[in-house]
């Protein structure tokens, strides 16, 4: 068959060559299963839907049949989403932004643990979360002498292949094979106290290798698939959007006139979604050049930086571009694979490479206090939305920890600033610049009295300034401490009025 | 005089002696002063109290007189104290553990601003602070060409020297000229985008240079003086502290079994306080060997460990000793100096060299919450107790992140396991294990479900577990997301409770 001589080129792994459902029958029920995929990309695209069939049936039989899920981070319907579907996960980790995966996490029927990104492999390789059994990776290609071409994610498949006990490969022949060489698999890392300084001091730096090492004795399926990505779309930027890039931007040029920042600014992080990628739009329009990314994910927005020059260099551990952006990747992939370096997400997630790059951190965010507390994973307290990803990674260690989100949610019912917010991923500690589309707080070096005056006056919705205004100063009144004012009573009362009636304030 | 010549051995610098009157006449009002001082060891003795004698003079002559006060660490009553009395602080940053300037800070009349003691020295190069207008820093002497002998702490005195527009030193001839060489200031560090890696790989490496750099044009004033540190005596162990140590040591050992730790466990870090200081006991008499320190502060507790052998060598910021303990560190100067190794703070406590060392991190807390989050700031959600200090450094890099606290506090009347924080330090990601005198939870690769389990049945008191049951049970069965179930109304009912009657249960 021409495809697999092709894509792969090893013969004892062509030997393996099988069925997607006969590689899913290979998966014993109540395993630990580490599958490839980050933000909708590399993931394996037919075994895991045959392996949700298969549960299906098993459940059907009345044999419950679970597994542990372990990914890079989120991944798409035909894995997430159809493993949900037939009730298959006991375990979800690290993160995740399925629909029905949320629902059962939230209904109490899947298990969920969230973890910062640059922790997962560590805590794997350290035995913290128990035996991994079975790695199930995509990649675009194997070598003839059986390493790997990966997909258009690294993120933790070095260590599911090293760490399970076996190996299925999904071999996408969609995946261009134009990556090959882009990606960069530093296999120094070593457990204390064996540790050393990983080598990295600038965003383009390769320390590692260009393929993944795979041990062939533990493959025990080969699947050739030829799929696409999820690929989702990106909202064009809405009016709140282009405010938050807009103040950002200001902020920025502010800070090259303190000289605090020169014109090249330092490298950017940027986390997922619209608001973020309206972010790059905004930057991409901006006044700054020679721009440089130590990010998670390549979105549309920088493959458009780096189209227009703005953006000269960016590492990543995932792409993550809509159909459009996917089509021009392919076909400028030439392009791209001299300016755009994949690691594993320990290392794109690394807080001494993070502290010592001094990244401008950029993440979204649920809600955020008068205090500058942020919840970035909880909605009212209870329901995860997705997990807290890599935000901690780069908040904690970049040069400027900047958190954004819309002043308001739900048409206005909901205030994305609160006295207390419900859950905090973000403590005070870390949690520097705080935007809104109503305007940017530079929260460095206040004491949480000047921050809460600050957060107030320049990122809530004029509607719910005056009910901040008035929590803060009956708190700043009462006869509790007067570090952190706050009313235990009321504090967080708006989430519980939203619970019964929908909306924040009477 | 024969003091000074031994002492101040520059001739230049012998020119700007003065007294400690004069000397504190050169700090203009509104001025930020960074001061020298870690946990009550090599603080300026002189110079702030006669600054504060000014400032009360002053206030008397109805000209109000006020400083920003930064520091490594917590002071001395002679420092924090005579400052705090006369109302000389505006602001305060970024850790404290005065009597005094707590109570103003929680009246609101002092601003204090909390930040991770990694993060400090960085925020001042980064221009995030404002300007540093004054340093004051006690050494154990000068030499010849200038260079200074430091004292028994380093915190931020390179940063301050550096950074500051003038300098006063305050040499203190009660310091141990043995100190010379315990030492090891690095100055590596650098601005991004030019920084690289910390080449500390080891315990014990030395990177730097035993003496700190000072530029001599900027010496306004040197002030001798000839007192002790604050040095105070640590409680006796007692049963809890006892207990939580056989703890963590019935778990060690076990975590030796599983084969994630050799007998020589991973270096240490330790918190200060008399829990901390008692686990240190326990550890002495305990079965492990040839262990290793990489920590903030050497209290009693590692002095003892270095003298019998268990520990082999020991890195920190400061000493933070009783009487008696600096009275052997004198005495023994010699052996100590050749275990010791005295490091800037931003170094102490570096994300790079906590992740790559992969310390045991065991800090105290405040309260944990049934889900693992940590408070170890504030009492009662608003008022500060100390501040943050190094544990968000060491808690979010080390291989293993411990939190400790006895079960209850105020004779029963708190329960320091609680249904939700009342204020979070630590999120849920960053914290493992929580050890009380009840028993250790183990939260590693538990969903907050699993967590909330543990906590309640292995941590909380008898008293307290079937109100927390109680609480998550009826969670658990509420309307509200089932990943963290939180009844909102009552998740800060307890604080509430006890703010209003005293205690936490009715």
């Amino acid at each position: 068959m021409m495809l697999s001589d092709h894509r792969v080129q090893n013969s004892q792994l062509r030997g393996r060559l099988m069925s997607a459902e006969a590689a899913a029958a290979l998966i014993p029920s109540g395993a630990n299963v580490g599958m490839s995929g980050f933000t909708g990309a590399g993931y394996p695209k037919a075994v895991p839907q045959a392996l949700a069939a298969r549960i299906e049936r098993a459940a059907d039989a009345g044999e419950p049949f679970r597994i542990g899920l372990w990914t890079g981070a989120s991944t798409a319907p035909e894995l997430d989403g159809a493993l949900a579907r037939v009730h298959g996960v006991q375990m979800r980790l690290p993160y995740q932004s399925d629909p029905t995966s949320r629902k059962q996490i939230n209904a109490g029927e899947m298990e969920y643990t969230d973890i910062h990104l640059s922790h997962v492999a560590q805590y794997v390789w350290f035995g913290f979360l128990g035996k991994l059994d079975v790695a199930v990776i995509e990649v675009a290609g194997v070598l003839p002498d059986g390493r790997l071409i990966p997909s258009t994610s690294v993120g933790n498949n070095k260590t599911w292949l090293d760490q399970a006990d076996k190996i299925i490969l999904e071999v996408n022949s969609l995946q261009s094979l134009g990556l090959a060489g882009m990606h960069d698999i530093y296999y120094g890392t070593e457990l204390p106290p064996r540790r050393v300084p990983i080598p990295l001091t600038r965003v383009s730096d390769r320390i590692g290798e260009p393929y993944l090492h795979c041990d062939l004795s533990k493959v025990i399926a080969v699947v050739e698939t030829r799929q696409p990505d999820r690929n989702s779309v990106y909202a064009e930027p809405d009016a709140n959007s282009r405010a938050i890039a807009a103040h950002l931007i200001e902020f920025f040029q502010q800070e090259i006139k303190l000289g605090r920042l020169t014109s090249d600014l330092l490298p950017l992080q940027s986390g997922v979604g619209n608001v973020a990628n309206a972010v790059l739009a905004g930057l991409n329009e901006g006044p700054f050049e020679h721009l440089t990314a130590y990010t998670e994910v390549l979105q549309d927005g920088m493959l458009a930086m780096l189209q227009s020059g703005k953006l000269a260099r960016a590492s990543a551990t995932a792409l993550s571009l809509s159909p459009a952006a996917a089509e021009l990747f392919e076909r400028e992939i030439d392009f791209f694979s001299e300016r755009i370096v994949l690691r594993p997400q320990e290392i794109s997630n690394h807080p001494e490479v993070i502290r010592r790059l001094g990244l401008i951190a950029m993440n979204s965010m649920i809600e955020a206090d008068i205090y500058g507390n942020v919840n970035s994973t909880h909605v009212m307290g209870s329901s995860i939305m997705n997990g807290i990803g890599g935000s901690g990674d780069f908040a904690r260690n970049a040069y400027m920890s900047i958190f954004m989100t819309p002043s308001t949610a739900k048409g206005g019912a909901i205030s994305c600033i609160v006295p207390m917010v419900s859950h905090v991923d973000h403590t005070e500690h870390d949690v520097q610049i705080i935007v809104t589309e109503q305007g940017l707080a530079d929260l460095r070096g206040l004491s949480p009295k000047e921050r809460a005056r600050v957060v107030i006056e320049r990122c809530a919705h004029p509607d719910y300034r005056p009910a901040l205004l008035d929590y803060f100063e009956r708190a700043r009144q009462g006869g509790g401490g007067q570090h952190t004012p706050h009313l235990l009573d009321e504090a967080l009362a708006w989430h519980s009025r939203y619970l019964r009636e929908g909306r924040m304030l009477p």
